[in-house]
Formats: C-alpha cells, sequence, structure tokens
C-alpha cells in the first residue's frame, strides 16, 4: 500500500450508504462513477474527499491521473474487482470513482447575471429527466440549477449520472419560493416559466434582463403558486398531436434558442 | 361474452411473444400499451388488430372508446387482471393495450417535401433514446423516420412507449444508404448530417430545399460513410465542457430550429 492509501474496510459500506437520501443528507457528499465523470470532477475543481480504485477494471489513461490526484493529497481508496463491483451502480463495473463533496451555493451569493441563466425546478418525476436537464443546460452555458422542493437531490447518484459530469459545471441552489422570488425582485431578475398555455412562444420572450427558466414537473406542468410567481410564461409549439416534449427536450429546445438569441452560439468553441 | 370477443387463450402468448423482434418482424405487428397510447393510435388510424382490454383495470372513461372500436369491427380481447399483468410491461398495468399492424412506407411513396422535414437514423444505443426523438420529431412536424439499419426496430415496444404515441403520426420507411442517397438526389433533397465537427452551426444551415436530417450513433456518431452522403453537416455549439448532448435533446434543438427558421413557430396552435 502507497503511503495516503486508506485500507477498503468501511469505505464500501460508507459508499452504498451514499445511495441513501438520508446518509447523502448527513454527510453532504455524493458519489461520482466513471472515469470521464471523474476526470470531469477533478477538473472542475470540487472537492474530492476519496478516490475508489481498481488498477484491474480501471482504463490504463487513469493511472497517472489517479498519481497526480495522490500528489495532490487526495486520499485514494484501492479496491480488488469483487469489492468495486459491489459499489458499482454502473452496467459495467469502470474500476474508478469518487466521493465528493456536494457543492451548495447559498441564494445570497448567486450572482443573477453570470452565465446564460437560471434553471429552476420544483420536483421532477424522474431522475433521469433531471439529470439530462442538467447536462443540456451546462452544454447550453447556464449558470446553475435553483431547486424549490426538498423532496428533489441533484446528488441522487441516477441524476448525477445521467447529467454526464454537467452538474460539475453548474452552481446549486436550494431556496424556497420565497426566497427565490425575493432574490429575484431585489435583483431586477424575471421568472420566465414553461407552460403549454403560455401566452408567449419561447422565441419571443424578453430577454433585456438576467433570468430564471422555471421547468414544472413533467406531467402537471407548472402549479398555480409557480404560475404566479412568474413574470412572463412561455409555450414551445407543437405542430404534430403531442401535447408536451419530454422535460430535458423542452430544456434543451428553450435554453439553446435563448443562447441563440444573445449571440451565444457563435462565440462558442468549435470543436 | 359480446358478438366479437375473442377468447383470451392464446392470445396472451401471441402478445408475450410480440415482445421479441422474430416475431415482430414475421407477422408485421407490434404492441401498444396504455390508455393514451391507445386513444392516440386509434386516432391516428393505423390498423388496430385487436384491443386488449379489462374492464377492471381500465379507466372507466375508456369503456365508451372500446365499445365505439368494437362497432367499427375491431376485435376485443377481454382479459381478467391477472392477465392482463402478465402482458403487460408498465409500471401500472393500465387495463388497455393494442396490437398494431405496423405501418411501412416504401421509400418510393415517401414525399421529401412532406412535413418540416424527415429524420434519419443508422443505430442508437438505446430505444429510449429512439423513441424521445420520434415524440420530438412529432411534436415539430417531421414527416417521418427513415431507419438504416435493419438491427433498428422503431416498433421496439420501448421505442413506441418513449415515442408517447408520437410514432404513431410518423410515416416510417426502411432504406439502406444507397437507397436513400438516390432517393435524394432524385428528388433535389439535401441530407444534413449533425456533427460535433460540423462546419457550420445548426441555426445557419441552408434550408432553402426538402431536407432529410441524419443523426448519428449516441457515442460514435456519424461513420465516414454517412458523413460522405450528407450535402452538409451541421453542429450544435457548446459552450460548457460537454463534448455533446442526449439524442433526443439534441433533435429538439435542431427540429425546433428548423421549425422556427421555415416560419412554423407562428403557425402552430396554441392550446
Amino acid at each position: 500500500m502507497r503511503p495516503n492509501d486508506s485500507p477498503a474496510g468501511g469505505w464500501i459500506r460508507r459508499i452504498q450508504k451514499l445511495g441513501l437520501r438520508p446518509e447523502r443528507d448527513a454527510k453532504g457528499l455524493y458519489f461520482v462513477e466513471g472515469a470521464r465523470q471523474v476526470l470531469r470532477v477533478l477538473q472542475a475543481g470540487h472537492a474530492v474527499e476519496k478516490l475508489v480504485y481498481c488498477e484491474v477494471l480501471a482504463p490504463s489513461f487513469l493511472q497517472k491521473r489517479v498519481r497526480l490526484a495522490r500528489r495532490d493529497g487526495i486520499d485514494v481508496v484501492a479496491l480488488s474487482p469483487e469489492q468495486f463491483r459491489s459499489i458499482s451502480t454502473a452496467e459495467r463495473a469502470s474500476g474508478v470513482a469518487g466521493i465528493v463533496r456536494q457543492h451548495w451555493t447559498p441564494i445570497e451569493n448567486a450572482d443573477p447575471c453570470r452565465g446564460l441563466c437560471w434553471v429552476a425546478v420544483a420536483k421532477t418525476r424522474s431522475a433521469g429527466n433531471l439529470g439530462t436537464m442538467l447536462r443540456t443546460a451546462e452544454a447550453a452555458g447556464v449558470a446553475g440549477l435553483i431547486v424549490l422542493e426538498p423532496e428533489t437531490d441533484p446528488f441522487d447518484p441516477r441524476v448525477v449520472r445521467a447529467s454526464m459530469g454537467g452538474i460539475f459545471g453548474l452552481q446549486i441552489v436550494r431556496a424556497t419560493r420565497t426566497e427565490l422570488l425575493l432574490w429575484s425582485l431585489r435583483h431586477g431578475c424575471g421568472i420566465t416559466g414553461t407552460s403549454p398555455e403560455g401566452p408567449t412562444n419561447y422565441t419571443d420572450v424578453e430577454i433585456d434582463r438576467a433570468l430564471v427558466v422555471l421547468f414544472g414537473e413533467e406531467r402537471k406542468g407548472l402549479t398555480q403558486d409557480e404560475l404566479a410567481m412568474c413574470s412572463q410564461t412561455m409555450r414551445i409549439p407543437m405542430v404534430g398531436s403531442a401535447d408536451s416534449l419530454n422535460l430535458g427536450v423542452a430544456a434543451g429546445v428553450v435554453l439553446f434558442d435563448l443562447l441563440r438569441r444573445r449571440g451565444g452560439l457563435d462565440d462558442a468553441p468549435s470543436s
């Protein structure tokens, strides 16, 4: 065992417990799995408390990165393939994972003018949908996510996985509806709701000031209370017989059009 | 039992077998489950060969519709709750399902000028992604889907379910790459590829003629051969550190922008 490697012992159980909400909340930690995701969370500079590594399973290009992390003082837990599989929730255990501190930004520190806009949600029916939305939001240059319901956990491993690393590039804020409303009023920032009944096409909403785009629950949409918070409400017109889009798709349509209207598409680096 | 009700007997096994590709191909049938989906497939006028109905489980507003369907000569199989649950693949068995004839359009009958554009795919990694793409495409007014790989089955129950009825509003074409290319050349129709390396922003591609939008496999993207078929290739610029969007989200961004540029958003009925 190398100098700052931890014994695997207790870590397997601790990691398994992070699959449960109460444990995540109590510890303020979450679990990130897979080579690409771990590379991205290290790159984003979040507090990685442990790296969990299985040399047999992990792709060889990771060795160097893990060595670097160890040198930077990150504790590495070395696991056998069997041990790693017992904590893995992926289809194929990739051999690398991390325990990462949840990055919360207090709403009073959130800058309404940061990035393209902010995105807010209350509840979502599907963790995968929320994750896809975060992936999309980060790709479009959104500042962060504002979570309005305690029930919704952006650090749920299913959300993290579907976000494909997108969550690492977003500020995450928890606020009540009242706190969000007061924050938006204080900063002269508009809350724009999305609803099939919205009077304005999403391509025509007013975008002169800082924006929070508020998405409702997948089936029920925005509640009366949420609609009342909005300074404008936009719809995505449907040409076919569909009555709605998938939540992640709706976010993509709306956020990338906002990016287009703000001239952000032309500035984006080409790959 | 009413006049044209079938005994449940053999139907349970036949429906279960439709979960398998060889059976779907051999019979040219597929399975549709759930009240909303069944209502939409009836409304779309596709050939429903059997309705499978469980009065105890089904929502009461369906009774009338099932009675109407029976009057129109559609055979109804009455199942007990236990029998219905044995064929259901949904989280909650909804009590209504249909066996529907697959609707294929031969490529020579496909009108390149129909609808907003055509969408083409070869393989997709996830049936759910393909289904979400169909839901999105139908909502945007796309004419239909062109499937380039025999492996891809748009009538897979997971695709049908994720399409949320979208598949019923799309023409479905199977063609080889050569057939698609010849068809597009014959009609002066452009094939527009999507790729992170595409030289043109999706908001700037040429849209003066009929279009086929070609999406590559989720991770590998378009193959060299597929890129060679394209008269233009477009990218969705990424502002954040993401290297791609989810397939359904990418389709939403691209197709709704095409709809915007063609003036289709303003014509869409408001709900």
